[in-house]
């Protein structure tokens, strides 16, 4: 018989596919220029050129047998030395291609480093706001997802709630910075922080509490700083990254789990990353594109647009009276909604062709997300439009 | 803390693994041309022309944002259109777009299948000689995986064991047919036999048994033959498919499941694909891998050299004395071995640096696996070092 649970999750449609096939319907409909679709989190600037460059030139120059061969288990020798380089000049730290395994983008770096690090029953802790997809990512391990309340006022973690969640059942803590849904980087103040429970509550318990950094937004930061790089602030980090923003390759699903050399197992984690996905259906990258990669790791999309569109956004909102705070990072702004609901805010905006998320699913009832990944001149007209929906809309609370 | 069970698996080494580890070690000691390595079944030919063309083609004319974007959930449409069509021009099939969901090649489609028709639990049937891999593959699915003993007079399916093997509590078969190890290919007369026997069991059981068809060879067969398509012989058939083999891209991890139309819940398991895809790394290919291979999916390598090596190793082994089954496709060939343990009978090859793998693994105890993936050259130059190795080790048995 048919798996029903597979089949029940038929019927639990993505709150944000739906919005986002919504708005194609509607663009069919008044056309695409009209439709001021911030619903989904998908790169709008092209790649470098350096990535098609590389790209071309190996499939020029290099024998097919080796360019298009099995990769070993724990990934090409080369490539897993190149990015353990770039991560070593960039950030200071002190990996070897051994603590450093392909994988296919973020999702797959998390699904190997949550099964390595827990095991069915254990607890995985993550902070609102979080992205949803945790959700389906930590069930499937047989482990439960407990969420820690956010700190509204600044999206930071919320300590003292952190505290009374960290459990001795706590396996992992599953961090993503800079944020989605609310564009927040964490601070320094914060890692540190973190870093500091974890280290007592490890003591306390009697094993180590592994930490999860999924960072595929780490180098869209603004204001001239830099993300800080989490796993300095903890020798137990499992750093999940992805090529998709920074790269602007999502399709191309490549990223990595770096371990921290100085994280507990730091010799068996790797190697159990390539037991791990004999179970899960062998998700590694594509060679030619891991070495693509390893080429161009320290390139970047030009990634301003995403700078230029949230500070046009921001200006906006705090303008028209939302309470928000102004992100550090990502392609993402989460503003509190107007009214109580954040799922009727949303849903009268659509009358305004104006596709926002209602940030509910992601932990943050009564605000909503907007994805400003697209053309600073739409950014630009959907100005006005946002004004006109907030004055006809919510005047009396102006 | 970490995992145990993974931790744990690091020490049971794969064997073929190991030999083919021992093989390199040996090459860099006497020279590669003096090891004849047959462990390993890695394609030895260059993926066709065409493969190359087209990336580089969509590389230089394609929008990056469009050829690097993320890829729909259930694969990029007329990705699956061209598989669709082809397979219908090929096999006379009538699959649509819809039951086509491309893979990170056929580990990534049988991940998926197999958690599709299956839930913890339930049995998975194979019949010996089967792909070891197959016992991580199903036991992370929470299945449990069932060897049917072989047939060992030709290799076919052992239909009076079948029978006895194949009870309420089976969910699904996973047949694969060019088969590795043996390299048999199934018969019609065995797919009718097969589809009979399941169809006569769904009825008795009053559920279906589903039949999950693992063919990453199947563009390998020999004597001008083609291997029969699974699917025509049992409606509720799962293909997976991998381009590894026929294109020769087996690093570009890029394959499909495809969903008999005639299937019940054809119209749900494509979309179920999707829902589990979420839980076990979003393992898609990548969409260049994706949109060259919809271009070259008609296209092979010349694969012609398998069957060359085939016969020069077949007529050795025959003459030689070996009780050996005439493979019909792969490029795997599996004598029985000259003394009881095939393990102490590969161990003696090593010493004529030969290096075949026991098929005990296999579910075939007392057989070898021969991967003759290789130089033709190479493979006559073997021909007297195995006559060499029988003639010393094994006199008094010819």
């Amino acid at each position: 018989m048919i798996n029903q649970k597979y089949l029940g999750m038929l019927d639990n449609r993505n709150v944000i596919r739906n919005l986002s096939e919504y708005a194609t319907k509607r663009s069919k409909e008044i056309g695409e220029e009209n439709v001021f679709d911030f619903s989904l989190g998908n790169p709008s600037v092209p790649a470098p050129e350096s990535f098609k460059e590389v790209s071309i030139r190996l499939l020029e120059t290099m024998a097919p047998l080796k360019l298009h061969g099995y990769s070993p288990t724990l990934g090409i020798p080369e490539v897993r030395e190149k990015v353990a380089a770039s991560l070593n000049r960039r950030f200071g730290m002190n990996y070897t291609a051994d603590h450093i395994f392909p994988t296919s983008g973020a999702a797959g770096a998390l699904a190997h480093a949550l099964r390595a690090v827990s095991k069915s029953g254990d607890e995985i802790l993550v902070f609102a706001p979080y992205f949803p997809e945790y959700n389906p990512y930590i069930e499937a391990t047989g482990a439960t997802i407990k969420v820690v309340p956010a700190d509204f006022d600044s999206f930071q973690i919320n300590f003292e709630k952190a505290e009374e969640f960290l459990t001795e059942n706590v396996a992992a803590v599953l961090i993503n910075t800079p944020n989605n849904p609310s564009g927040i980087l964490y601070s320094e103040e914060t890692l540190v922080k973190l870093g500091d429970l974890l280290t007592r509550k490890s003591r306390e318990f009697g094993h180590n509490v592994f930490l999860i950094s999924d960072e595929p937004y780490r180098e869209i930061a603004f204001d001239g700083k830099k993300a800080p790089y989490v796993a300095k602030y903890y020798p137990h980090t499992l750093t999940c990254y992805s090529f998709s923003k920074s790269l602007s390759v999502p399709g191309e699903r490549i990223g990595y789990v770096a371990v921290n050399p100085a994280c507990e197992h730091a010799e068996h984690l790797v190697p159990m990353f390539g037991q791990i996905s004999r179970g899960i259906g062998h998700n590694c990258p594509s060679s030619l594109i891991m070495l693509a990669m390893a080429e161009t790791c320290d390139d970047t999309a030009d990634l301003s647009v995403y700078e230029t569109n949230m500070n046009l956004l921001y200006d906006t909102f705090k303008e028209l009276g939302f309470t928000v705070v102004r992100p550090g990072g990502t392609f993402y702004i989460m503003p509190k909604a107007l009214e109580d609901s954040s799922i009727k805010f949303c849903e009268k905006a659509k009358n305004y062709d104006l596709i926002f998320v209602p940030a509910d699913a992601f932990g943050a009832p009564g605000y909503f997300r907007v994805a400003y990944c697209t053309d600073t001149e739409k950014v630009k007209r959907s100005l006005p439009r946002i004004r006109e929906f907030v004055e006809k809309e919510y005047a009396r609370k102006q």
